[in-house]
């Protein structure tokens, strides 16, 4: 009997374990921002507390689920498909955590917003925050699920939120150059409108990392037909 | 003759080659942040182009790293020190990638600002400049050397540029509640002062990993007593 054949179905039962691990992770980092924003925009105190106070989950998981990869390498020495998973899981857990660190940020600029008059009703914040949590429940699902058209929709959505980002910026422009009382708060609208993008930025490092995954392609920097695995 | 003989000393030169092609990247990643800032200051419109074009050769670098630590860890089944280095390239290629990044948004920053009128003259943001720079040195120099004395080191220099970050909003903050023209300037200096502080952020990233790769010892989220290696 081969060791190996002993092996490899314990192999394939801990990466669905990292994989479930990186959802729940991504499940919390998506509710945070949506925490955040819903706090931003309802001005309500306590719960930009409970953001900035709540990254610990976060935290925690980030540790284990590169403890997890690191100990899957070490233990299977993984292959081909197998070995550009646990590499990809490596990545997105780093950007899961950046965005984790996100919606802290957006806490902290919410939480100087809310103590000034507001600019003006936020629409197009909320909007952001929408496309940018999609993005990343969609490139979790495409990690998940090994689905590269549904991590090649995400990389086009990400003109959307850069769109919104500069309509954002050029409106609260003119609200500061009118009125110098509004500067504050539209600042950190501006800061919050750049946080939101970054995670949308984070999304596409994942759907990019899927890609590469699924398909041995890198499609950074516009390297899509250089194979490299 | 035991053929993991043959293949050991070849994956240390591999090893050597990995970390001289990150020193490059990382050496490139300083240049361009030093080039934004310097063109910025000199309100040199040629210097900023060439920093906005510039951004070729770390994107190349980014894949061909990648390239060589996925060939590495499926060739040679790295374990222990070897695995964790190799994890850790794969790690601080992505935050290199992200600083040659940062410096094409410092530019665009700055060919936005030097088409109005100066708001003051620039000391704290060459001074973030310097900070950073600094620190993505000594991070890489850490990794090489495998010296988790000098990345502990780079650890603490980010609360200083957290500091500078927030005397530079505070100052332009108050020049643009003082006069409405210097509003739209001042906020690409405050953008600018930003991006200098993600660029230390991605530095504290890399001293992490160097702490991780020599330590096995997770000094993210205050875990350093946690063994996950």
């Amino acid at each position: 009997m081969e060791p190996v054949e002993r092996i490899v179905p314990h192999f394939q039962e801990e990466l669905a374990a990292l994989k479930e691990r990186l959802l729940v992770m991504g499940g919390l980092a998506e509710e945070r921002v949506r925490l955040a924003v819903e706090a931003l925009v309802s001005t309500d105190m306590a719960l930009i507390d409970r953001v900035l106070e709540g990254d610990g989950p976060i935290n925690q998981l980030h540790i284990e689920i590169d403890s997890r990869a690191f100990k899957m390498l070490a233990l299977y020495q993984p292959m081909a498909a197998d070995l550009r998973a646990i590499v990809a899981a490596v990545k997105i857990n780093t950007d899961l955590e950046r965005v984790g660190d996100l919606a802290v940020n957006i806490a902290e600029a919410a939480k100087r917003y809310v103590q000034h008059r507001p600019v003006k009703p936020l629409i197009d914040i909320p909007r952001m925050a929408e496309i940018a949590q999609r993005m990343l429940r969609d490139a979790l699902d495409a990690f998940v699920r090994r689905d590269d058209g549904l991590a090649r929709a995400v990389l086009n959505e990400d003109d959307k939120l850069d769109a919104l980002k500069t309509q954002v910026f050029r409106e609260l422009l003119t609200y500061m150059l009118q009125d110098p009382a509004t500067i504050e708060p539209a600042l950190d609208l501006i800061l919050i409108s750049r946080h939101l993008e970054r995670i949308g930025d984070h999304a596409t490092n994942v759907a990019e990392d899927v890609i590469f995954m699924v398909l041995a392609k890198d499609v950074r920097h516009h390297a899509g037909e250089a194979d490299l695995a």
